[in-house]
Formats: structure tokens, sequence, C-alpha cells
């Protein structure tokens, strides 16, 4: 469940401004907001079935985005890479090892890790 | 001109699943085949006029879509920031110092570009 709320924040972040206004308006009160559907009807005058339409309306438009483009799986990879070179570029300036040639194989490993990032 | 072609091209590349079959067809033939506007008129059976037509229309919607979503301008920075920080990797790795210190301090810049990147 939380994964499914990060991955439709994801969604949200990367394609919102292709929703309509509206629709963008929806999906930050459900999403960001947290409203239920009764407040979010309440508060832009249209029915409760009408927010819920909209708002799978919204979020199919959102899928379909990323099933042609990608980018939220990118960016989840590319933030795998770039934690794990950042733990890596710890592990050195936090080691008691003194021997530059050891040194130096870690970086050539952080390097391979910054081309699959290219 | 050189420049124009590399920003088109990768307009295309982020977004060119977002066109129809046929302007995607046109776009490629006219920049990455580098057919001229009556071969591709020839050999898609529509106007010159009407390839040059199509063009626009789809580079239009291309530009649209980065205006929006300005994934190309996040890229670019993202390349620029991975190229220095591959350098600066390079250059510990050749560096004939061997002062620990003096590496870990680089090191720690390296670090501050990766956190730009997350």
């Amino acid at each position: 469940m939380i994964k499914d709320i990060v991955q439709k924040t994801l969604l949200f972040d990367f394609y919102g401004q292709l929703l309509t206004e509206k629709q963008r308006d929806i999906v930050e009160l459900y999403y960001s907001d947290d409203l239920s559907l009764s407040e979010i009807s309440e508060q832009i005058g249209i029915s409760r079935q009408g927010v819920y339409d909209a708002l799978k309306r919204a979020e199919g438009i959102l899928e379909e985005y990323e099933s042609r483009l990608g980018l939220v799986d990118k960016f989840l990879l590319q933030r795998s890479l770039l934690a794990k070179v950042s733990d890596m570029l710890d592990e050195i300036i936090n080691t008691d090892d003194e021997v530059i040639s050891d040194i130096k194989n870690r970086i050539r490993s952080i390097k391979s890790f910054v081309e699959r990032l290219e």
C-alpha cells in the first residue's frame, strides 16, 4: 500500500504537468493533502463518484505516460545506483586503509557504477 | 545548426514515444536517416508540403512536452555533472599523490557533486 502510494506520487511528480489543472488538483488533494473522496467532493463541488472517476482517469493517464516513457522506472534505477556510489565514496572517506593502490581500486569500481549512470 | 539537431534528437529520444507512429517515422527519416523532404515525400506518398507540415507539427509537440516536463534540460545538467564526477575519479586514479588526507578531500568534493545528482 505504501509502495503503491510512493509509485503514484512518483508518477505524479514526473507526469503531473501533462494532466489538466482540474485533474492535478484532485490528485493533489487525494495523495498529497490526504483528503477523502467525500471531502474533495465538498471542496470542489462535484459528486463523490465524479471525484472517484476523475482520480481513476488521471491515474490511468499517468500510467499510460509511464508505459510509453518509463521515466519513473529509470529514475528508480538511477537513484539506487547513486545511493551505491554515495555509500562507496563514504566507505573510502571513513576507511583506515592507507594503501593507495587499494583505494585506487575502489575508485575504479565506483567509476564503473558512474558509467552505468551516463 | 549542429546544436539545433542535437537538441531535436534529444527531444525525440525523450518524447518520441508520445508521437503517432506516422509522425515518428517522418521525424526519423528526416533527422536520423537524413533524407530530404522530397525523398520522404516519395517514400511515404504524401506531398512535400505535407511532409514539411507534419515535421513542424511533430517538432511543436515535442517542444510542448519539453516546456511542460523539462526532461532534456535536466538530462543535460545531469550529464555534465556525471562527466565532472567521472573526470574527478580519473584524476585520483592517475594521481601520484600519496597523501591519504588529500585523496579523501578529493573524494569529499566528488561526493558533493554526486549529491547534486540525487
